[in-house]
């Protein structure tokens, strides 16, 4: 089955803003075993949305609308499809008085316009939109002897994502034929993506019922496996054993096996140990700790840290001697070393990280250029300091991104 | 000029990743007087390609595909749209030679079907891809009697990019009618989008010539202006009159005149006034630090500060007295106020920022629900603590999104 997804509204043609709900419906027809083969994005003009819709229905066998359902006079996609399948719009006065209740509840009075929500196609199926005004709608209709299933969603991602699961994806397992999907996720960090391909490809080649992605993003490698068969064991049994295989391949650099993000799995280590951590970051400022607590629960094993972002900090929050820093500078491993050292004593914690690097895009030189980062980890026993050199070029969101990603990692090998 | 932008790649059709190739386009194609009529995306296949190519050709002006031009099986875009236009493909000899010492200077031996890579369509200009191995072409053609501008362009963003600026930017320049554009972006923060349109809508809805979008995110409001005219002064005093107009309006809510983002604000206000700042964040976890360090240069200013999370740490980094905690709870009016005051104090920064709050979504109570946020905000003269309760449902992302701008923002102001 083919699907083809149409998102509308000329927002979506400005250098600001573009369509992103489809990567969310894609997630969920994939795993109804619906592949997506076009997406599109038009604005709101009458004929070219009822071009794209007869264009979309002739090579698609399932098309999908979002946006445009609303009650302003750029909303057009009812009046575009009813006119590209030649069929009619009738207002359904149960929607009608259902919005004069919605617009009472709030003690607003309905224009006029609103009214226009309540236009249904001849055959519709009109799907509940409990979080906004404007309602779906479903029609399955036959086209030219070809059975074609459209959906009318509405575009705010807060109202079309519980609108599908709730309404269109139980309709659609209904209607399509039965087929049971498994999924992995394993997740790699601090290599590449092309030498992470060039070793598991010829694995997962071997693999052709088993679709296998790769995405690379901030240090980060993800390897997303999907398998489709009659049965849920067949498919779950085929993602297994290549998840098993690849596993093997890449050995620790794969630190999640079903899709966690390194923050949880630091976190969940450092809790199965019975361990904490403190961090003291200077180049970072406080992007570690920041990823760290994004996760809830996070404070039973983040205690805390500092941004020790001046000289004077380092000294009074990490207890570097101000010689010290004076004898190596503020980027240098003996730095990097007192910084994990002394916040973990500061702190109390198990494990003391300590950050120091030149971000960039000013402050380099040819001693220290811009993407030289220390990296500190010490706890009880050692201190072990990791010098990077991130390749020339790299921004300073990069730099700050890969260096938090390398102390993660270096963290969860700590507690390997 | 109507332009269509085709998007070629069946990754891009996946749940993980979609094209955002196309913002950039548009910004440039924009401000070159051409306004970006459909976006699509197609997979790998040849025959999807060709039918979409015709239907582009057929109701835009400028056609420009990205992607698919590399050297494996799936990349097909070259004969996709010799096919589609009904012209030949050529092997330009110059484009092999050029591919054979590209390797060769990295040492590779260049595989056979590199070459595919040199095949240029019938009437083409070849554009040099000094960042990738596929050149991208430029054809100028007439279909039916109207002139067509059809652009190949490579996928990956470190290569169109550049190529675009330097090969099509300058060729449509020539080409188009010329245009003039004015720009202006202006922010607000604290303000919802729909209080906000409500109130300057009347003002922009008068300046039908100047092009107004809305944007909201995260607590931050942007208001993009942009006009063109045959002359540059008429189009600037324009949108700076229109700009003008909704700075009255909305008065100190805009807190940038020229799209400086409120980080970039608050530390130019700080070292304008000579002041310098550290912080002090429970639920944030370091947000406002790592917000304010993203920019360079920010190291004249911020100081650094404190990731407070457990109670300890409050007291050890920023003074706070454990019998106030033990009175009014962590999240409390007064133990901001005393991270705020503490972390001014333990640092000498001329200002201190404290906040905490329940960030969810566990951890809250009825006397304190997930979404309350205390900020305090502590110079010479002055403690002041503003008290926030988000709406509910917003997640902990939002949550500590909207703290830290919160909190920007009160600096801000502080320092105005």
């Amino acid at each position: 089955m083919k699907c083809e997804i149409i998102a509308i509204g000329s927002e979506l043609l400005t250098p600001f803003r573009t369509d992103t709900n489809s990567l969310f419906l894609t997630e969920r027809l994939n795993k109804l075993g619906v592949q997506v083969a076009f997406k599109t994005i038009v604005g709101d003009r009458q004929q070219d949305l009822v071009d794209q819709v007869r264009i979309a229905i002739h090579r698609a066998d399932i098309v999908i609308t979002m946006g445009g359902l609303g009650p302003t006079v750029d909303d057009l996609t009812r009046e575009a499809v009813a006119e590209a399948l030649g069929l009619r719009l009738k207002r359904d006065q149960a929607i009608v008085a259902a919005l004069y209740v919605r617009f009472a509840a709030r003690r607003l009075t309905m224009t006029e316009n609103n009214s226009r929500q309540a236009d249904v196609i001849d055959g519709a199926v009109v799907l509940e939109n409990p979080n906004g005004t404007a309602p779906g709608q479903w029609l399955d209709i036959a086209v030219d002897n070809h059975r074609k299933l459209v959906m009318l969603l509405p575009g705010p991602p807060s109202e079309i994502k519980p609108l599908f699961d709730a309404q269109c994806a139980p309709r659609l397992a209904e209607t399509l034929p039965k087929r049971h999907i498994a999924t992995r996720t394993l997740k790699a960090t601090m290599i590449g993506e092309s030498v992470a391909d060039a070793r598991i490809a010829p694995i997962y080649n071997q693999y052709t019922d088993v679709e296998t992605t790769i995405l690379a993003h901030a240090g980060d490698i993800q390897l997303n496996l999907i398998c489709g068969k009659g049965l849920q064991e067949l498919a779950q049994a085929r993602v297994d054993e290549l998840a098993g295989r690849i596993e093997d391949e890449l050995g620790d650099l794969i630190y999640s096996s079903q899709g966690e993000s390194l923050e949880q799995i630091v976190l969940y280590f450092l809790e199965m140990r019975g361990a904490t951590l403190a961090t003291a970051e200077s180049c970072t400022g406080g992007m570690m700790a920041q990823r760290l607590t994004s996760i809830s629960g996070s404070s039973r094993s983040f205690v805390g840290g500092a941004v020790v972002y001046s000289n004077d900090l380092k000294t009074e929050f990490a207890g570097v001697p101000a010689e010290l820093i004076a004898e190596h500078g503020a980027v240098s491993r003996e730095v990097a070393a007192a910084l994990a050292e002394g916040i973990r004593f500061r702190t109390g914690a198990t494990i003391g990280v300590g950050i120091t690097g030149v971000a960039g895009p000013t402050g380099g030189s040819e001693e220290k250029p811009v993407g030289l980062v220390y990296i500190a980890v010490a706890d009880e026993q050692a201190t072990e300091v990791t010098e990077k050199l991130w390749p020339p070029g790299a921004d300073r969101e990069r730099i700050r991104q890969w260096s938090t990603q390398q102390a993660l990692d270096l963290v969860r090998r700590r507690l390997m």
